[in-house]
C-alpha cells in the first residue's frame, strides 16, 4: 500500500459541505462513490479540512492508501469519468507514509468573492456574495492590518465550535478588485469555525462605517464572538490553496 | 399606455427556455410572475425570440405596454427584487408604439462557449460545452467563410421547425480563444431552429477532420439537415446582443 495525495476543485453549490453526513450529498460522498466505482471497495479518504455547505474549493486535498496497478494519469482519467461535473480531480501524487492531508498542512489560503456590479450577475449564482453598497477599500485595508499576526481569534470563531485553542497566525490579509469583483485573500496556519466569513463580515462593517478600523483591535482583545461583525454567506468562500 | 423595451440577462440552466409552457418553469414565466407581483395583473410580454431549454442570454429583449407611474430606475429596482438571482433586468426604455421586440429586430448575435481546458471547470457547469480534443482553428475559420452571406440554411435547420422560408444572411462568423475558452461568434439577420448549434457542431467536425472545410459549401447546397454535423448541446449557447 502506498499513500497518495489527491487535489480536487469543486463547486460546492450543490453539496452539504465536504464531510460525509447521513442523508446528504457531500463532496466526500461523491468522491468516495467514484473511488468505489473504480476500485470496487469503499476507501475512507482523509481531507485537508472540512468545508461548510455551499463553500467552494479551487484546490482541496485528501489522501488515500492504495495498492495502485495503473498509472497516475490513468487514475485521474478514470476517476474524473466517475465524478460529477462540479467535482474535478486535478492531480494525484505519491507521498510519504507519514504524510497526512490534514496534519501536515503548513498554510491555508482562502479567498472570498464579492460581486459589486450594478446588477447581480446571473452566471455567478451561488458563487459570490452580492453586495451593492460602496466599498471603502482604504478603511478595509487599515482594519485588516490589526488581524495579521499571531492572535487569539475567539471573537472570530463561530458558535458551535468545540476547539479549545483559538490562537492562530494570519500571514496575509488582502483585499483588491478584479473588475467589479472584490476579492479578500487570507493566508494562515489554520482557521477556526467560520473565521474567514466573520473576518470578511467585520471588514465590510468597517467599510460601511458601522465599525472604525481601530475597533478590530478591540474586538480581538474582547475574545468574544458577539463583538465582531456578521458572518457573510458561504457562497463567496473558496479554499484556494494549501501548503504542505 | 406606453410601450417599453426591457433588456434582461439570464442563466438558462434552470429553465425550460424562454417561452411559457404548461407545468414548466420558463424565463418568461418568472418574468411575468415578477411583473404581476409589481403591477397586480398578468401582462403578456413579447420577446425578441424563443430560446431552448438551457440556453443563456447576456442581452435578451422583450416589450410590454404599461401605464407607468414610477420612474424607469425605480421600475428596474422593484422588478429585480422580484426576479430570481439567475434572471436580471438590466435596462428599460420607452419605445415607439409600433416597435416590436421580435419584428423590429435587424440583427442578432449569438456566442457559443467551448471549454477546452485540460480538466472540466466545476464553476462552469451548465455554462459551456466541455471539449477535450485538439482544436484546429485554421480549418474552422476556413470552413466558416462558406457560411457567411445570404444562403438557404435548410441543411442547418433542426427537424421540428415549421418555418418555410429558410434563407438567412450571416454577417459574421468568427472563432477565437479567450484563455482556454473557445468562443464562436455569429451575427445574422435571423436564425433557424438549432441553426447556431448545428453550425458549431459542423465546424467542430471540420476541426476533427471528419469533414473538409470545403464540404461546408456542399452541405449548404444539399439543403438537407442530414448532411450537416451534429447539434452541440444548449449549455454553451448565449444570445449575446440584438440590434434594432
Amino acid at each position: 500500500m502506498e499513500r497518495y495525495l489527491f487535489c480536487i476543485s469543486f463547486n460546492g453549490s450543490s453539496y452539504f459541505g465536504w464531510q460525509v453526513q447521513k442523508n446528504c450529498v457531500t463532496v466526500q460522498s461523491v468522491v468516495q462513490d467514484a473511488v468505489e466505482a473504480v476500485f470496487g471497495s469503499r476507501i475512507n479518504v482523509k481531507a485537508c479540512s472540512r468545508t461548510d455547505s455551499g463553500v467552494h474549493a479551487n484546490n482541496f486535498y485528501f489522501h488515500m492508501d492504495l495498492n495502485l496497478k495503473i498509472s497516475l494519469n490513468r487514475l485521474i482519467f478514470v476517476l474524473n469519468n466517475k465524478l460529477p461535473q462540479d467535482v474535478v480531480l486535478k492531480s494525484v501524487k505519491k507521498v510519504e507514509k507519514n504524510f497526512h492531508a490534514r496534519y501536515s498542512v503548513k498554510k491555508k489560503e482562502y479567498i472570498y468573492k464579492i460581486w459589486t456590479g450594478k446588477f447581480k450577475n446571473p452566471f455567478l449564482k451561488g458563487l459570490v456574495l452580492n453586495y451593492f453598497r460602496k466599498i471603502d477599500l482604504k478603511r478595509i485595508l487599515k482594519a485588516a492590518k490589526f488581524l495579521v499576526g499571531k492572535h487569539n481569534f475567539s471573537s472570530f470563531c463561530g458558535s458551535g465550535s468545540s476547539v479549545l485553542e483559538k490562537t492562530r497566525t494570519i500571514y496575509l490579509l488582502d483585499a483588491y478588485f478584479e473588475g467589479e469583483m472584490l476579492i479578500f485573500k487570507i493566508v494562515g496556519d489554520g482557521f477556526l469555525y467560520n473565521m474567514v466569513r466573520i473576518i470578511v463580515g467585520t471588514l465590510l462593517e468597517v467599510s460601511e462605517g458601522v465599525l472604525k478600523p481601530e475597533d478590530v483591535k478591540k474586538i480581538l482583545e474582547k475574545k468574544d464572538r458577539k463583538f465582531a461583525g456578521r458572518t457573510v454567506k458561504a457562497a463567496g468562500l473558496y479554499l484556494n490553496e494549501v501548503t504542505y
